[in-house]
């Protein structure tokens, strides 16, 4: 039978709490779809830098590359906000493991479940419209690795694309948008930008491929703008590095429910890092209160896109979908539910 | 008696209905206030390109040069979209103009009416806490402006600002915070970008300055994020350029009233171009429909900021304020409202 290598880097804050629920799901779809795992924990972030000194030890990157995808939990923390940029946990492992592995494709599913709209902060006659979005972030190009530097009176930064980026994040986006409501909408400020200039007609090009999708241009001022006045006019975003950055915030922003969204990076065979949307939460770490679902639902998209275990991946999300409709939640979703961390576990594990 | 030279550039779409109610309204003010107003228009955006082959042409600019302040309409429209980006109407119009009159700072007030914060996307629950925020973009530098290029494989932008550059609008900033609450939120993404680094050292050597004001700094993406979750957290934005056009029409999104929200842009000397946050409208032009608040409320702040005429200013101010409270509105704020362009400015001008 299959066996899959996963490397396990749970992190800091609430990271430790939600893994430990993801691996439980996953030790049970592993049985049940008969397939084997093999998990290898590693040091990253905080907990790296206070045991090694360093966000991402070598051995950790050794881990990684010895393995067929990451499962990410969370980094950072008051602790650690003093440090300089590239030491902080956060940018400090997820940059170099993107660069490092190629993970040009970050996925962030943003949706805004039905029984659960007045999660959202947008009003219910905009949020009861729903909204089922994926954003699809170019994550290894842009200015987030042009060239940079400063002098002691002034720093730059270069956005910086090429043809071929642009063409492998597009053709990602209307492969999903077949699969979901055949609509793209790429983010640009093509009234400023050359590289958005370069951005729309590359796109307009491998659109021409998928003569079933429909594309649409959006700035990135009226996209901000959008979102929050009709969400559900969106399908898939399309988005360069830091445009991607900024509206996959905001997508969770108006789902309303961080603890409930998932995340995945990938690489062009497939490989991939999968977390949370959401950070750490120091504030309610050692609690048993974290919402563990954003993490059970990464493990979920590491076995579709990763693994090609689709019936495992689906499984694991009904199960999922099943609990939120008993209302078996934690507090982050309904302030009056007593169910923690591990009773939410639980509930997913045994609905599996 | 004091006399002020006016440019005005009503523009397209709802531009010319808009700003003749405004019109109506300085002329109000300077006999009541007893200044002279000396209006020129000049022709912009579509209009200017159908007249003359280009958005912003000579004589336009010349009306600008030698006029104290600049009352700006709206440009743009579905007539103009084919041409080349810096042909195009807003973009070929505001930014030459941004840079000839080095207007670096922009300042764009957002806020929830509570008498209308059911127009707010926003969740009651959310809307009901208020938002009255500030909005102080750098106009003039960054990536909009920073050497850009292409070739046939790929592109680029720089993003590129000086301490100097940075320094004159964090001034700004903490001015206005403090004839506000006395809080700066500087937004920058300081754990990617070096010009970020910098903007946050010279933010921090600024504040030092300002000890009665709080300053916070914000990761862009996290801003998205907080705008929509608790707005009311919020009092003097600090943005560069980029975000600050992301983040200004978020907050316009927000208030869920762009008919009133006025902008202006100012440079060292008190000069300064002063327009709706909206747009052109195309769909309502020529209907009398359209909400001529945004532009009167933008006059005033001509008042203010150009000419020092506070008296004036607060004047209209009030007698907007009035009328909204006497649900003297368009239809963009009431649909049951019946009145129109004209009635709304008439309103106002006999409120004064
Ligand atoms: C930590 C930071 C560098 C990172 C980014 O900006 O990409 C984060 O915000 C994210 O979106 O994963
Ligand atoms: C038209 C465009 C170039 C402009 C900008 O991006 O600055 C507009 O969006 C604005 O905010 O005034």
């Amino acid at each position: 039978s299959k066996q899959y290598n996963i490397a396990v880097l749970a992190g800091d804050g609430i990271g430790p709490e939600v893994m430990a629920e993801a691996v439980k799901v996953l030790q049970v779809v592993a049985d049940k779809f008969q397939f084997g795992i093999n998990l290898t924990p590693a040091l990253i972030g905080g907990a790296a830098i206070d045991a090694t000194g360093e966000p991402l030890p070598p051995q950790t990157l050794s881990v990684c590359q010895q393995s067929d995808a990451i499962l990410f939990g969370s980094v950072g923390g008051p602790k650690w906000t003093g440090l300089a940029p590239d030491k902080q946990p956060e940018r400090g492992s997820l940059l170099p493991l993107r660069k490092t592995f190629d993970l040009f494709c970050n996925l962030r599913p943003g949706q805004i479940y039905p029984a659960f709209a007045d999660l959202s902060p947008l009003h219910p006659r905009v949020s009861s419209l729903g909204m089922d979005v994926l954003c699809v972030r170019e994550l290894t190009g842009g200015i987030y690795f042009g060239e940079k530097g400063r002098s002691d009176s002034d720093a730059f930064d270069t956005q910086r694309y090429s043809v071929a980026e642009i063409e492998r994040i597009a053709k990602v986006a209307f492969e999903a948008a077949q699969k979901r409501s055949n609509k793209v909408t790429s983010i640009d400020k093509a009234n400023v930008l050359q590289t958005s200039i370069l951005w729309r007609e590359t796109v307009e090009r491998i659109a021409n491929g998928y003569p079933d999708v429909t594309l649409e241009h959006m700035y990135i001022d009226n996209a901000a703008m959008q979102l929050i006045r009709s969400p559900q006019q969106f399908d898939v975003l399309l988005c360069d590095n830091l445009f991607g950055d900024i509206l996959s915030d905001e997508i969770a922003a108006i789902a309303g429910s961080l603890g409930l969204l998932p995340s995945a990076s990938l690489n062009a065979s497939g490989f991939g890092l999968y977390e949370p949307a959401g950070g750490s939460a120091p504030d309610i770490a050692g609690k048993g209160i974290a919402n563990p679902v954003a993490q059970i639902l990464s493990a979920a998209l590491m076995l579709r896109y990763s693994f090609g275990e689709e019936a495992a991946a689906s499984a694991i999300e009904q199960a999922v979908r099943h609990c939120l409709e008993q209302h078996i939640v934690t507090r982050d979703i309904d302030p009056k539910s007593t169910y923690g961390t591990a009773a939410v576990g639980a509930a997913i594990v045994a609905t599996l």
